[in-house]
């Protein structure tokens, strides 16, 4: 469809060891079908350097876009800036500008901008800070590369810093049928309305709900008029 | 720690354009934690051929257990048995003993056992079926690849036939220690903890609950002993 595309990098020990649900991906998907950026891939890795450094290398040079989540607080787990400033082949340490904001910070809180927190002001040379409005500590944009927290409400909040830099596309729009037949039943058809719409992305989801038992047909893409038409057909055919 | 590893292949345009929040990963992380298995990464893909081959095929080749989930329906997007034959090396058509589940399935409902749903007794030579008591469509194992359905209900009751299958490990135990302080106010301490252990994994996990500011420690591990031992120094540390 020409928009740009993009690719998440989950990260972090206690997604898959089943401690914590991830709600960063989800959220992440509505955003970016919202501004016309193709998500196309999602990888979840653990707190592990080599691995984040390899996603972060193939998702740079396959997508316009990559967004990681986690991995950036001051505790020995927190690894991504590291590993992301190796896979983008940039040198890293304590920055000035990320340094203030934080000294200033703890400053205010009569606290003490210990060498733990300093950690949290390594960015790699060349990035460009990311705003963190809860909690301070800043992301940053590397390359096509955003690093942002794991906490949902800073990378929230992270995300809307970042969404309005980024050049999108089309919005991919949706249009859903609710049919109260079995997938297999309207499966033939659909295909072939499906074949017909080759610009038009088709899925079907079965549903079982209070005894109602049926399907949601869903037609997506970035032309309406090419949607409204298909939707006109899909009503002929099951509506 | 010598487990078993595995890795996890969800399949879905719905979950990348953000229509469905996958749970399936969740689920399967706290099961795979409880029988032994480490699970050490997540993919998803969106209902492309070429990119769920490529993906199981780089899992079936580096883990030893390889769960996908999504895409075996009838419909013209369900693409999943199809393609992990193809990445395992296998020929694919429809099989007479799926066929006869579902045959009688849909004579007992009165229903048409039609062309798309013949789609789903297509299993890839030398798998074996999983049960499906939900809704019968069977999911299969095929050398180390477990294909299950997108549908929560549905996958978790396919996990419950493949696990008990399977040779897990020492399970995953963690213990957790709240403390009232930030994380940059314990991260020295406890990274210093951390390396003393290094078959322990140690983890730390920021909260901010009704005004309660905070840090979750946990400690993983498959041995009660240790795991109790470094608790006991936590607690004499931040307790």
């Amino acid at each position: 469809m020409g928009n740009p595309t993009g690719a998440m990098l989950v990260i972090g020990d206690e997604i898959l060891s089943g401690r914590t649900r991830d709600s960063n991906l989800y959220y992440l998907a509505q955003e970016l079908t919202r501004v016309g950026i193709d998500l196309r891939e999602a990888r979840v890795v653990g707190d592990t350097h080599a691995e984040i450094v390899a996603a972060v290398r193939a998702f740079s040079a396959s997508h316009d876009h990559v967004f990681t989540s986690g991995g950036i607080g001051p505790t020995h787990d927190d690894i991504t800036a590291d590993a992301v400033a190796e896979a983008m082949g940039a040198a890293i340490g304590v920055r000035a500008d990320a340094a203030a904001l934080l000294q200033a910070h703890y400053d205010r809180q009569g606290q003490e901008f210990n060498a733990a927190r300093q950690r949290m002001a390594r960015i790699p040379d060349g990035a460009v800070l990311i705003d963190n409005p809860v909690s301070i500590a800043p992301g940053f944009s590397i390359g096509n590369v955003h690093v942002m927290a794991g906490v949902p409400k800073i990378f929230e909040a992270m995300l809307a810093s970042v969404l309005p830099t980024l050049t999108g596309g089309a919005p991919l729009l949706s249009q859903t049928l609710r049919v109260l037949r079995g997938e297999g039943e309207i499966a033939a058809e659909f295909g072939r309305l499906a074949a017909e719409y080759p610009d038009l992305s088709m899925g079907s989801y079965p549903f079982n709900l209070n005894g109602a038992h049926g399907t949601n047909l869903v037609i997506r893409g970035t032309d309406p008029a090419m949607i409204s038409q298909a939707m006109v057909q899909l009503n002929r055919l099951f509506g």
